[in-house]
């Protein structure tokens, strides 16, 4: 689509609601506000590709919080400050003296004395993650509120216990690229399925995230995970109201070649049980580490069950035409490659290597709307601005 | 204030002496300069709140050293260094060469070849942090006049074991605004005293810092501690110095309530006996782990002989009208809420909460200031560039 | 020289070869591009000294992976990335999900959608960090072939296990600029001897780096070893023809004192054998603990018994009228200062230690000279561009 024709869509979005709030679950931001992050991050992407840059600041932080390890949403959370002109400030528990039995209240004041965005991840534990970003929401709500802060800074959810928004929506652009525009996905299935993983305790936030997100758009979205694999209900009921709302349809099954029969998409991917997370979350809060390590042998022993759900060359032969999009979060614990089985056959992952690469690559464009979208009143005003001022990227 | 007036007053200001030059201790700079800092910090607080950035630099480096963990004060160093258009790189010494047996000369040579400003926190050792500033200080004006640096970068003290005055500095502009102008401090009674914390070897800086700033502006100040926990000798005879030549007052007393009653502000905050923190520094130098240990589980125990020692609702009340301006440079040991028993009732804590977050936002543009002065030879003309270039911070 | 000659050469250079390409090896690029990136570096510096900012990017990002410690070439290359408008994005393997099994050419993807340029220093193992290097261009490339990447990122080689070009241009600079130009060099004898260090396992990239490139000017070239402390014979072979090529001389020597003798430059600096590190590199594949101990007191042993191999006064007496250039990459072994008897005589390093914190001093211009012709076609042009922009760096 061209820059122009965008402008003219996001000027009829209704985004105010965006404006100085922040993005923690996508079920909590309406239709307007989802189309426009798409269509910002198309905008941006097409800004940079005419080497025109974006910047709409002159200085200011961006402050980041991970407290998982992570390299992707890293990258793209620093590109996306950096292409809007912002400082990637780290805040490392361990270099800070947060030890000291500091509350989430101070802390989250005192970093964002210069903050515009402050970007958090935290998903190893459920229930905790989410509840944690909204502390600090509130926290620096009451610090504008009461003078303390010169700005609201925007929180964006680098990944929670709950949802891992920047990357269902970066898959959906993806799927709204691949497929040649959102109205396009009506009817069109996807199959979010467990897949077998020789690691453990992986968040279950990506399956989450998608069945929250992508029951919007009148797909046909399938959740397929053995039993004990439950997600959370509260999303559940999410993707149920969801389907129904956007004419679309939400269905679970246990059974793997069900749902990836006739599926435009596949998106098989290890998770550990809702369940089993929150009962490893009490053990921490225990201290029992006894009863952490026979939780993670018994989960071990659990996957191990299930290593027929992978997605093999015969299971994508399932799916419509045998060639629907295959997709991952990355990294995949793809067999005989990273392990000996895997989430994925190698021939598989390999036919579908640059599209995932492309996949990844428009979550810096995503962060990067999410931060324009709560820093611009007006958005389209400020693209043309952009537009307009012709600055170059690179001299 | 206003803007016009600000400047006005910058202009009347000779801050010559610290035109290319550090910031270390508060009581090396002259009153001018003093005054100048708060002025400048007020003016690019008033310019970020009318949205001028007020960035000088269009590139250039702000090295910073933390030998200490730190939170505030690594995020206001940041938040300054990028006000001014300079990006933080850190010297990580577990990360660097350092330990191959370099000299400090060397090092400061080597991270200084782009670096405009070096921030250091050095607070562990009595003895140690104001030297090793020295010696990087004389190691750069070397390395300058050698013509191994193209510019000669500024230190500036983020806290060693002397003094901490980017928190003096910012705690003193707190006090300014509260009582609305420096002018209404003339009598003034603020209380430095010492606390319970069931935490062991505080830093000294604070008390010192507060001390030998404090005592510059007539006001009558009262340094409170039990026995055995004085602080540097070489620091209360400058505080004596200072109360004398501004007509105010300096006392101390062995009587925390003596020290709280009728005064205006109250400074409760725990630290570290002199002596023992001397000791400590040779006992970590000969290696002596058991000696350090030993001479921790003393220390708390004395510190348990005074846990009375800790700001109540009731030892408020002896403040004058029962409502002192109560201060702390963060985070505090709150009762209840932190520990079981700490420096300050959580009551008190809670009604000041506010304040105290004001307190620490002054601390970025004290350091921001402090790096203006040093960069800006005529630092009212650069203001008034800056107003009428009217570069704006976001677009 | 001035801006306008140095830039009337740089027009005249082909450095067609360089644009959009790696700096990995230096004999990998012909005369023309290294004589380019002397003259673009001379320029940047003169531009800094006149205060006009070389800033070519409005925003982007550098990216840096330090396999090992580093604090000259990481300050180095956060100088040049800020000085052209870039900023430092470091991938900490530590922080990351790598250790999952991810491929590097997936790494090399995720972390290069808004990347410029990428800094790698991998050089601990023989037979890796190239490898490496190339592993992660060859993966930069089809990304940005597949359109994975809206650009390709340059990649700077900050030192692996075959040569560490910023280095050896920065060295080879500063002989330029101590000479009083390149076409001085024709002839001058410089040694790059091994020198005696108490410590183990030093990279051969240096010596190695320095043959690779000192060869290229007509020099006359030798290098000295003990016995058994050979570097790889493929870069010797490079000097061998570049000797030729250039008109030079290279020859080897098993007696420091010889390589001394009329020396016009020198540079004693110990480094471990390269069969010895080829076999540490298979023991640590092998995960062999015992095997690395066993190897690392053999070589310290090895090294023991040419503790005569160092740069003493009197060795220096049999240099070029006794005042040869002494040169060292830094941080140096030096005798009585970081250990007992090292590579340098004390008396020897304070002597030339202006000189040698000079010689650090080109790093920065170098690296970010060669990120400049990877991103400019008409570096000339461009420079004249910034010349007439005027952009101050300071206000």
């Amino acid at each position: 689509m061209e820059l122009k024709t965008l402008i003219e869509r996001i000027r009829n979005f209704n985004t105010l609601g965006m404006f100085n709030r922040d993005f923690l679950l996508t079920w909590e931001h309406c239709d307007d506000e989802i189309a426009a992050v798409f269509d910002v991050a198309d905008a941006l992407r097409l800004l940079r590709q005419e080497g025109i840059s974006p910047r709409i600041f002159d200085s200011g932080l961006a402050v980041s919080l991970f407290r998982d390890n992570s390299t992707r949403t890293r990258f793209s959370y620093a590109s996306a400050a950096n292409m809007l002109g912002l400082a990637v400030q780290d805040l490392d528990e361990g270099k800070s003296q947060i030890a000291h039995g500091e509350t989430v209240r101070e802390t989250a004041n005192m970093v964002s004395f210069m903050a515009d965005v402050i970007g958090i991840r935290d998903d190893m534990y459920i229930g905790k993650g989410n509840s944690y970003m909204k502390e600090v929401a509130k926290a620096v709500e009451e610090g504008y509120r009461d003078g303390v802060l010169e700005q609201r800074p925007t929180l964006v959810n680098l990944q929670c216990d709950i949802d891992h928004p920047t990357q269902s929506m970066a898959d959906m652009l993806h799927i709204i690229h691949h497929f040649g525009g959102v109205e396009n996905l009506r009817g069109k299935k996807i199959a979010m399925t467990w897949a077998y993983s020789p690691s453990y305790g992986k968040p279950l936030s990506v399956p989450q995230g998608t069945i929250g997100l992508m029951t919007r758009f009148g797909m046909d979205v399938t959740l397929a995970h053995p039993e004990g694999y439950e997600v959370m209900s509260d999303v559940v009921s999410i993707a149920v109201e969801n389907a129904e709302a956007s004419g679309g349809k939400f269905s679970k099954t246990g059974d793997m070649s069900e749902a990836f029969r006739d599926a435009d998409i596949v998106y098989p991917k290890s998770w550990a049980p809702y369940a089993a997370m929150e009962k490893r979350t009490n053990l921490f809060a225990e201290g029992d580490d006894v009863g952490i390590k026979a939780l993670e042998t018994e989960l071990l022993r659990q996957n191990a069950l299930h290593k027929d759900w992978t997605c093999t060359e015969d299971m994508m032969k399932l799916t419509k035409g045998g060639n629907a999009l295959y997709m991952h979060c990355l990294p995949a614990d793809i067999s005989g490659v990273s392990c000996e089985v895997g989430e994925v056959e190698s021939s598989v992952f390999e036919r579908y290597r640059v599209p995932l690469y492309k996949e990844a690559g428009f979550k810096p464009y995503v962060i990067a709307a999410m931060m324009f979208l709560a820093k611009c009143k007006d958005p389209a005003a400020m693209l043309e601005k952009i537009i307009d001022g012709g600055n170059l990227r690179c001299r």
